[in-house]
């Protein structure tokens, strides 16, 4: 075994920039991160001022928010699931490497899409689990496919599916989905199912991969529908047959997830009128950008169905995406994320718009890189 | 490699049942887990309404809080440490996972005291490092010694120290500390220190390994002297050669810890007052013990210089820990953690009592007790 090496996210280093030129006086306009710039829902917020003021927040797994997560799998999807199954963890990220260490072995093979999140790889590696990156262009709207899975030799031991996905927004629909449980089960490939985006869909609903496979394991979390990013609240749904083993692992690698975080997500999950807001207001950021992408001359991108996310192409402008990302920024004030980050191949030419702000910040990016794009296209001919 | 087994914490089960009789009606006293019942401090919980309403709360790590701990490390230990060597972690937990996976590779070798805690063996063991126990009995103060590291064929890769330790209480003092740090800088052991009880000692104030190793690394968190547990709050102090590797590892394992508890944190930092009222019931319960042990028939304990844990031989008893709890639990409400989850060897003949509970809690504890431990000593003549 070698020494796990991973590489920091560049769209940090886009991040500390845009802060830096804030503090220099710059209007600086957050489109690099995916977080919803919302806040938590009014009743979790209520929620939390009730708990601060009456009760202590020992070790805590609440029974209550369990068993309405294993309800919301129920209304949603039809799916059964016992409360028991519910994992609740610091967010999706130590959701996944709970899920990852739970089912698999060091040196397993375990698929993904490329491009995809940055921390899909970066956590396989540390914790010793072999990538394998299936390139997945605009054919498969940048997704992983049944026929993909079937081909890959040898079978891995596992694969990652993320619908909706990070950075393209796109999902597979559920005809794919249940293509994939099949090519899966036949193969004996361990599925986990990153589910953090489901809420945010503009092309009706998204499905659980519990619908096809009751054996895979769900990540999901309250930091994207829910916007409740820095209360750091995540769950896993544990199949059955790793229930007992992803809760010795919880218990020795992170024990609880926040109290407060805990009764205020349990609130949230009714909140649902405050949070269909919050989705309307993506929808027409999501429409006011695809409206104005082809007069930025960015007319390759992949087709957002949901999350909060616009994928382009930018390679007709550059083979360098990080330091196309730092440009833009520098002389319009927008932070964007560098494609790198999700695709270390082709990412160079891509880059990715996070349009989870105000409908008013997506008018004045728009306004501000308009012209910029413009002069880019005449300075690249 | 083989798959990571892990066992659960058997002290769950104790509470579980705890849980259980309380809800049939028993009064039953939290002794089983190690985590105070005073909840954060006033203005911490202060701070936290403050923010609830005036921030939206996306992923952040606290420019003040690491500054802060910073400052602490100056102020307690007379050790300068750089801000961006702080890492913000979701508790002690994950820090720890954070340390062991920064300094290591699977397969390595680390030395451990046992007793010790079980999520020790339990996360090297599910990160696929190679645990080395060490027995640790009352000669050393049931802690390492630079001797018994010393003498370890082939040196390890890394040692975990912790002082003052769960679930002993006891404290390395400082020239053993040293020594430790001299045997580990000669033969290349990487130390990782455990400093979570730090703030509660009741012979004199515990150093920190950073006075003694420049390349230790420091888990730390806000759960135990600052009386902050369901906050998820800790911290990893990384030496400058591995910042940037951890760094890097938490930003794809776990992303930022709580916003609401990197604030209220802050806030409780300064509260000295109240904090250190805490550490006074402690002492007067510690106290209160140490008088009626004797009367229990119990006379070998380890010497409790720290933490809020009285560690008990009760091999005159029983050689069943487990057993002797659930009794001890049924028939007095008393639960205590069974020493096997410290120990898997000498365990069965110990238990842990916790008395981070109130002064009041602990007299209505041993009022129950005494008659039932003699009643125990004279069953078993």
């Amino acid at each position: 075994m070698t020494r796990a090496e991973i590489e920091p996210f560049h769209a940090i280093g886009i991040s500390r920039l845009a802060h830096q030129l804030k503090g220099e006086g710059a209007q600086v306009i957050h489109m690099e991160f995916g977080q919803p710039s919302t806040g938590a829902p009014a009743p979790a917020i209520a929620r939390a001022h009730q708990v601060l003021d009456s009760d202590g927040m020992g070790y805590w797994e609440s029974p209550a928010l369990k068993a309405r997560i294993a309800r919301h799998y129920q209304e949603t999807y039809g799916v059964g699931i016992e409360a028991e199954q519910v994992v609740l963890t610091c967010g999706a990220s130590p959701a996944l490497v709970l899920a990852l260490s739970s089912a698999f072995t060091p040196g397993d093979r375990i698929a993904l899409a490329r491009p995809g999140y940055v921390a899909y790889r970066n956590s396989l590696k540390a914790l010793h689990l072999t990538p394998v990156e299936i390139a997945c262009g605009p054919e498969s709207r940048y997704q992983l496919t049944a026929q993909a899975l079937a081909a890959l030799e040898p079978a891995p031991a596992g694969v990652i599916i993320a619908s909706p996905a990070n950075p393209t927004g796109t999902i597979i629909p559920p005809e794919e989905l249940k293509a994939i449980a099949d090519v899966c089960r036949e193969r004996g490939i361990r599925i986990v199912s990153d589910e953090i985006y489901h809420g945010l869909s503009y092309v009706g609903p998204a499905h659980s991969m519990l619908e096809f496979e009751p054996t895979a394991l769900i990540v999901n979390s309250f930091s994207k529908y829910f916007s409740m990013v820095g209360w750091r609240l995540g769950w896993l749904v544990a199949p059955s047959d790793l229930v007992i083993r992803a809760r010795a692992f919880v218990g020795n690698l992170f024990l609880t997830a926040p109290s407060l975080s805990q009764h205020a997500g349990l609130a949230a999950m009714d909140a649902r009128e405050e949070l269909e807001g919050h989705v309307a207001v993506y929808r027409a950021n999501r429409q006011l950008l695809l409206d104005a992408l082809p007069s930025l001359g960015l007319t390759a991108i992949a087709p957002p169905d949901g999350a909060f996310y616009i994928w382009a192409d930018i390679g007709h402008l550059t083979d360098d995406s990080l330091a196309f990302c730092e440009r833009l920024l520098r002389e319009t004030g927008v932070a964007t994320a560098p494609g790198l980050d999700f695709d270390p191949v082709d990412g160079r030419h891509f880059i990715r718009f996070s349009f989870a702000v105000s409908t008013q910040e997506v008018r004045e990016a728009l306004r501000r890189i308009q012209p910029w794009f413009a002069a880019q296209a005449q300075n690249s001919r």
